[in-house]
């Protein structure tokens, strides 16, 4: 028989650690190059005259039809927010769907609209597509990829990397967190909370791109997705000499995903967003970036929410509502399969 | 009681008739640009002073390990083979894997291994993934998405375009068909053929850029898979003004291919391949493009198989084997699900 830890598991896909010793021990050994080694959302490419980012994701959500938006709408906010952290302005989507079937086609009509209506909204371009059908219960439903293609700024305005970030600097997160995870939860257990959790699955490119418009250059950006701000600060901790302080009391938090969250155990640092940023920036801009970000109704709850640190090296500690210290770690296991 | 026609069925994925309602009718209305519009395999799009190609394809194939590839080499054929037959070069590939939970470690790396080394063989980068795990039962063991990015030549050598083919001009078929649609089913279905049955899935861009190298331009190409050569051909019958003559008996085709479908009642221009190329030529330039394709190994048995002829518009016709003429249609329902 099979042993389990010889076989892909769910927490190979929820990333967390597992997913982290896969990439490392097997994707990136093998696919290994430079571009790929910048463990980026995107990969920068230079080509003739260009430089621009590249990135791929594909959508396996359960439900397909989710309070706050669906499969299509999510597999466009994905992709764009993945080259808008990266600074890059998105402008080129390919979609590829591989679909069950005997899926009702009035669904797929319907998941078809919205993909287009996001593209439009967010300002990009669906160039190039692929369709495949699989017999009834070789796939759920409908999976879609895209991969979307965006170019830099020609104000030079883009982020400074992982190196330029001291001690000193401020941590922004864009809004609450844990709507996504916790509404898309909901959806598929049908517990009492149906009506009034929404995710908030949105496209980021107008907010991130409004503060590079402000004049203000970033350090690094990345939108906490699957394994949620505990699994993009970990990871942002690797990379850098320092350590990461967070304050509980001034992370934004919805109270309906609040109670959610404390009901069920999870701890909301750990949840899935599917429109949120993470921001490093300096201390001197931050007041004036929370600002900028303020002022969009997309960025109306964002919050300064913590420091680089000269303390605790490569570790994320969370100062306490009760005023302890919180060791905030990677995701171990699998929390939510199928968020995304 | 949903209705089978209110419903998604194999059909809608396997490049015949009703796949290409479902794109006429739903997707290139709702997606509608110039660029998706060429109906081409990849977009053309300009970024800054450059002109790229983009592509995509998710590759379901079932078996995923056949004789001949794996469903890993596959998926860098498929998307190398999209860039290069619209005349670019290709460069930069994305991978995003959607796994079923339980499938074997062994039988990943596997994949992951065959995909870098025909990435490397092709000359193209691996430079962004993404990686999903869906429970057991919700996928069938793998699926993968790699979109491509090419550049154009820059000595200007490119496709003419379908508005630049007049009747005379020939048709080159770079091998035999139907090789790796008779090698899926074989594998598949545990015939009596197992071991001379060997999918052509291979990497195109080296022979077609060996013609372009070569000092010549070509009108047209496209990669027969889906639908096979039929497909091609009928599409291409579709967008000129012109008829389109072929010769059974200039048909290359692998004797073991040649005894499955008469066995089975396959049609192998129906069948699909992924290592061909079709390209319309001018008649001066046949003969010489042909000796180029045949120099290289992977084009020993390319042939003319045909002629734009001023009879006929928009049909595709088979002289036969017998003096008889034929009218090649596009195959209407589903030939092989997941084919590729």
């Amino acid at each position: 028989m099979t042993k389990s830890e010889d076989t892909i598991q769910l927490a190979h896909g929820s990333g967390g650690l597992m997913m982290q010793k896969l990439l490392g021990d097997l994707i990136f050994r093998e696919f290994g190059n430079e571009i790929l080694a910048q463990h980026s959302d995107s990969a920068i490419l230079q080509i003739g005259g260009s430089q621009l980012a590249f990135t791929t994701d594909s959508f396996v959500i359960d439900p397909v039809f989710f309070p706050g938006g669906d499969i299509g709408k999510l597999a466009v906010c994905g992709t764009v927010n993945d080259l808008a952290v990266c600074g890059a302005i998105p402008l080129y989507l390919s979609v590829a769907f591989i679909i069950e079937e005997g899926f009702p086609l009035k669904d797929f009509e319907t998941i078809v609209r919205s993909l287009a209506l996001e593209a439009k909204k967010a300002g990009v371009r669906i160039v190039t597509g692929d369709t495949k059908v699989v017999n009834k219960g070789k796939c759920d439903k409908v999976f879609i990829n895209t991969s979307g293609i965006g170019r830099f700024r020609e104000d030079g305005r883009t982020l400074g990397g992982t190196a330029t970030i001291t001690p000193g600097d401020k941590i922004i997160l864009s809004g609450t967190i844990g709507d996504h995870g916790m509404a898309i939860l909901n959806a598929r257990e049908s517990f009492q909370f149906r009506s009034s959790l929404v995710s908030d699955c949105s496209c980021l490119n107008f907010l991130i791109h409004s503060v590079f418009d402000a004049g203000f250059q970033l350090k690094f950006m990345r939108d906490p997705t699957r394994g949620g701000v505990a699994a993009v600060l970990n990871e942002l901790a690797s990379e850098i000499p320092y350590g990461i302080e967070i304050n509980e009391d001034s992370i934004p938090l919805n109270p309906r995903v609040r109670a959610m969250t404390e009901l069920l155990g999870f701890d909301p640092l750990s949840v899935a967003n599917e429109g949120k940023v993470v921001m490093i920036v300096p201390e001197t801009d931050a007041q004036a970036i929370l600002k900028t970000l303020q002022s969009n109704e997309s960025g109306k709850d964002a919050a300064i929410i913590g420091v680089i640190s000269n303390e605790r090296p490569h570790k994320v500690i969370l100062n306490t509502f009760s005023g302890g210290k919180r060791l905030i770690d990677v995701p171990a296991g699998v929390l939510l399969p199928r968020i995304c």
